[in-house]
């Protein structure tokens, strides 16, 4: 655990030079615009450990899968988001010395700030290099929200002990690799460098999906706020492309050098006009300039911040960990493109490669549901419609028939590209979450029309595949599923995973009576989509079957739904016991060891009672919560919230209240040693769940929007804006009440009284 | 399934050139002795598909571990043995033109021979070049069972229509590669070569485990066969090291070009040392010449056969096959060094890397007690107690304590090495076959001195990890093993696999009984054990309370142990209702269809059967046969020796035969096609068993060797020797009677009545 961040409500703030934080950093302050962001590495070169990080969403290379034996319906590669070239870098050379922080003599008032009203990054500190020269440096950057393939950054440096001359190299990066490589290959080629005037244009291809990016970069100075014009030399080799500027700066005088940069790509825009149009948004930039964009740029983390900010008042803590989830959740996908995905890395780093998992049905779109115009949670689901073809073709591969179709457990292309059968073939409840996430969609924006335009289709691929997958078994005399993986990865290839075959039931019970409705309500889109795929009667009648005698494991004794078959069998120690130096397990135990233990990765069985909690009773919860709560270890990232909101519908508090800090601060305090390879970007929409489903006990019930809620001790008040049905509701949280707020200014008190509160909107 | 192959009692015949099976005959001519061997590669140079392949037992390359996802435990490495430089290749160059026989005009009268009474390969061709020319072509080499070091080749080549010049280039080939390779790394780097007179050193040496490798050749010459003096030109490129001779060839005249060569390396021998010793046998085999170093070879073979040879008579098809077995076996495996172990390949292919699986245990030591001396499974025996301290090392990396020893499932020198969690962490029965072996060892060769030696030691660390591996259930109130791999691989991470849990418990018992018999009759070694070991009273009623307690599945309904939990769950149809033209089906469904389906790689419970077949009647292993003999595919090659062997103990004779000829003639038929990737030389051990344990009923009955002989009814008689107590014992069985000749000359007959007679010694 780290807990070198300075509590702060609006700001990420870490001082003072460590360069064991490095790392961590570049992940924590990192930025991004939804199309594309970058880790925080440092604009001048760095020789110490770093990791150098730039993507593009939706830009992926399709690395040839690595397995250690390979078997029939392995996928051909695993999409990995390209680590592009850097287009903000610039090299110093100080009277000869090239500035590096690794390399000098001594680094003082070194800090950082992520502005997370405004969203800029910002770094400060000064420095003295072996040649004795003093300099304080000072820089600030940001990734517009107003540009789409535009970032902007001020770099100003200031010589404290006596005049220098500088060699400024502004610069395109290009020899970036990804780290995350299963075969140390290249992902990418150079096709072309064109330097012209204080323009840079770097044109590159990525081997084999053979997208196409343009990385630009130019230049402007300015010496004590006033700009001025320079010539500079082309200055090329086989690490970077840049313009070579000669500078002398006088003692106490300071030198800005202002870059804009960032990337058109051949998904965007036809590969021919890819250098126009870079050249044409630098000319754009050049002419608004650094501050205009700035403003321009901060203006929209405004209308941002409106829609979703969460305010908690008496705990600096939390509150800085809420807005550091809802910033990053905002960086990483911005809905405007129906090709694009939350990956679970954001922009922040390379593990786990890919785009798309089930977080973002499961965890993603409660947040943009909530805080977002309905179009953007659409653009989610249509993003799955418009694969549900590769969904076909993935479960073909694996012998189902039919139109039967298995969503990818990771994709970029909605082609299954993962590297590990347990996974790739087995952890298979994540078509349930895609159902489920239509429901929910649904349900929460009354957009009745999306279930013949898009919803449908997918919930029938989906039913078919349960249905092929599940089969009977004459010795139950019921219908079982068998070698799964659970939610709980810690567990492999088991039979009967709880979670799976309840929410398999789910989908073909939910299905079957959407066809039923549609049938009566609207035949002709019912006749339709009978027709586009297919389905009679006698399939269904047969969902129903199966549906009917699906088996549960379950414990008579215990009272108590079993997690999977065999599960009782296991030495069932209390996680509590395990030593604290052994944790996280995963780090510490042989995956044999973990693998037997009873240990739970994350929540499984108690993630069906989240997502159908009301088919169970408080008591059923409390019963299952308190049993596997003893078992599970929250080693993903994924886990807190669920324990979070369940804790509070049970009244757990302060049980409720640590899971939040866990969830909300998993990142900032590193709770899971691993902030270095990048943030938890699908795990903070967790944490926005975890309050407004959680604490405010926000639900949908028979289509009003509802509240139960509850506060922690240490809150003073909360408050937050929910867009519910394209209104803005406000709520506002304190220990004597709530207060509802519409956003015409009707205001309603409601009290805090452990019951559910219906809104009128 | 292929049938080129022509039948013949004591030779391998190939008639025809059809280059479709290249790669399949590479496999099968393959000759070796022991330390090396190689693939029936063309002497001369080839250019259509082939592959390449030279080994040295024990000489390997760790080859960097390739999974999806790394996890904690994960062997580091996976060791392949090495592709070594090729020591007997010829290039000739025919006036100007290249002898390749897939770029000539013609290719006529080709044929191969495996002369396996004498242990030879010969091959015959005559060839129309582009330019017109014919030649007629014959070629014999042999791998001396004599000289460890050495091989020997002649390649006679007779110019039928002109007469022609001749570029004549014996070389070593030393850009051969493994094909099986985890990163296309190299796995060796030349030091040096040297050529003088008609001597080629090649030096080089095998990357990370730092092996190093003298590659030697030298040729002579002999016209119409007298022999003459040439000087040729050294040749080296990037590929070979040669000496190129320029000869004129008389129409009808014959050139014979004999080529010696072969390895030292530095397990035998210092380092400085290998190129001497290599100039040495060069100059050793020269002196004796081609011809008398072949006779001191095929002698070798007549002693070998002498031992070990089995007759068949009225089934031309099993007698050859039967032969190529017992051929393969003697040619991989000599038993002359305990650091070398049986590889499953042996020297005819790459798969499956490593050297030593459980099959030397579980398959292949009946054969060498057999067969040989008791000299050469105790080497066996040895190798795992050598590697004794490795096993606990591998279990200690798992987390595992206090001498738990986990053998490994493929290894080269003791480190567990290999890919997939599944196997690796799980296949764990390994460990009882390695204990069981000692039993058998004993019991068979009397040598009870063996377990004060070595033996117990091993089955202490056996036990301790089966006492820390068995947890106990609450829920059954028993102890269960949960999380393996039983021996059939077509299902992961199972609980209670009956073969795995009742193999364990057999150790835990077996080895108590060991050490109460030696405290009583060898307190001085007792005490030295339970010294060196560190074993207590406690520990040992430790495992006397799990073995009274472990958990064995069983269903009382069918009166059946059930061969894992959950086993009955499936759908249980048949094997025989898989369309044939989905088998084998691990080429044809997806991984995850076949983990769900009810078929079972090889024996898995019958494996159990097979072993502990005392502990069951035959109307308990006809129950257990009938039912799982239905699901079972026999995609191993180690399965059908096991359902041989209990279908002649059941009286199903006909079907017996039919998996005799599936064992024996695997690879002669191809039945797995796979042929072309090598041989199956472990499990040819099991074509061995299928006969002597199988139909002539061969058991230790209460320290007495007894027979229980049948008689397949297309055979006519066979008949044995087999090695017991270092006497030779003959047994001859016919339809009538079956005689019994001990080798002083007594003769002894008994009727092929069902019932088990005992031998007198």
């Amino acid at each position: 655990m780290i807990n070198y961040i300075k509590e702060d409500e609006w700001s990420i703030i870490e001082e003072g030079f460590d360069q064991s934080h490095i790392l961590a950093s570049e992940s924590i302050f990192s930025i991004g615009n939804g199309k594309f962001g970058q880790r925080a590495n440092f604009e001048e070169d760095y020789s110490g450990e770093h990791l150098y990080g730039n993507y593009i969403s939706g830009i992926y290379y399709p690395d040839r899968t690595k397995v250690g034996w390979w078997k029939k319906g392995y996928p051909e590669y695993f999409a990995k988001t390209v680590n592009c070239p850097a287009w903000g870098g610039i090299r110093f050379e100080v009277n000869g010395e090239l500035l590096d922080l690794n390399r000098c003599k001594k680094v003082n008032h070194f800090s950082r700030e992520l502005n997370m009203k405004e969203g800029w990054y910002r770094r400060d500190f000064t420095v003295e290099l072996q040649n004795g020269i003093q300099l304080q440096v000072s820089s600030i950057r940001f990734i517009s929200m107003a540009m789409e393939q535009l970032g902007a950054l001020k770099y100003t440096l200031t010589p404290l002990n006596q005049a220098v001359t500088l060699q400024v190299i502004p610069n395109i990066k290009h020899d970036t690799k990804n780290k995350d490589s299963n075969w140390n290959e290249p992902f990418t080629e150079d096709l072309d460098t064109s330097i012209e005037k204080n323009h840079i244009l770097h044109h590159s291809r990525v081997l084999k999906s053979d997208f196409q990016i343009c990385t630009f970069n130019s230049t402007q100075f300015q010496m004590n706020g006033n700009g001025f014009e320079l010539e500079g030399e082309p200055l090329t080799n086989d690490s970077i492309a840049g313009i070579s500027y000669k500078i002398e700066v006088e003692q106490n005088s300071s030198l800005s050098v202002i870059t804009f940069g960032g990337y058109t790509n051949s998904v965007d825009f036809p590969e021919q006009n890819l250098k126009n149009i870079a050249l044409h948004t630098l000319i754009k930039a050049e002419s608004y300039g650094f501050d205009a964009l700035l403003k321009q740029h901060v203006s929209e983390w405004e209308t941002i911040w409106k829609n979703s900010d969460i305010k908690i008042h008496g705990d600096v803590s939390a509150q800085q960990a809420i807005r550091f989830n809802i910033f990053h959740l905002n960086q990483t996908y911005t809905g405007k493109h129906a090709n694009l995905n939350v990956g679970p890395k954001g922009f922040t780093g390379e593990k786990y490669g890919g785009v798309t998992y089930w977080d973002t049905e499961a965890y993603c779109l409660p947040f943009y549901l909530g805080t977002k115009s309905k179009s953007v949670a659409k653009n989610l689901l249509r993003y799955r419609y418009n694969q549900l073809d590769k969904a076909i073709e993935n479960a073909s591969k694996l012998g189902f028939k039919s139109g039967a179709a298995l969503y990818p457990m990771v994709t970029a292309n909605g082609e299954e590209c993962h590297n590990e059968w347990e996974i790739t073939f087995e952890e298979i409840h994540r078509n349930s979450a895609i159902a489920f996430a239509i429901k929910k969609y649904i349900e929460y924006t009354n957009d009745e029309g999306h279930m013949a335009e898009m919803g449908l289709e997918v919930l029938i691929g989906i039913c078919r595949f349960w249905a092929q997958r599940a089969s009977f078994s004459t010795h139950l005399n019921l219908y079982v599923i068998l070698g799964v993986t659970g939610p709980n990865e810690y567990e492999n290839n088991v039979d009967n995973n709880w979670y799976t075959n309840y929410s398999a039931r789910w989908c073909l019970r939910y299905t079957r009576e959407v066809i039923e409705k549609m049938s009566k309500e609207d035949s002709e889109n019912h006749e339709r989509i009978c027709q586009k795929t297919g389905i009679s009667k006698t399939e269904i009648n047969q969902w129903e079957t199966i549906e009917n005698q699906m088996y549960l494991p379950y414990s008579s004794d215990l009272s108590l739904y079993i997690q999977h078959d065999g599960f009782l069998n296991k030495e069932l120690i209390p996680a509590s016991q395990i030593p604290v130096d052994q944790r996280p397990i995963n780090q510490n135990w042989s995956w044999d060891r973990i693998l037997r233990s009873p240990y739970i990765k994350q929540a499984d069985l108690l993630q069906g009672f989240y997502f159908f909690e009301d088919d169970f009773t408080t008591e059923e919860l409390k019963r299952h919560f308190d049993f596997y709560e003893n078992f599970t270890v929250h080693e993903s990232s994924l886990s807190p919230c669920i324990h979070c909101i369940e804790s509070v519908r049970l009244d757990y508090l302060d049980q409720a209240y640590t899971y939040f800090l866990q969830t909300a601060r998993l990142d900032l305090n590193d709770y899971n040693k691993e902030v270095h390879e990048g943030l938890h970007v699908t795990s903070m929409a967790g944490t926005w769940m975890s309050l407004i489903e959680g604490f405010a006990g926000v639900r949908i019930i028979d289509g009003k929007l509802s509240l139960a809620p509850k506060i922690p001790d240490k809150w003073t008040s909360y408050s937050f804006h929910l867009n519910f049905r394209e209104r803005l509701i406000y709520v506002d949280v304190s220990h004597e009440k709530t207060k509802l707020v519409l956003l015409e200014g009707k205001e309603v008190s409601v009290l805090l009284d452990n019951t559910t509160h219906f809104l009128s909107t």
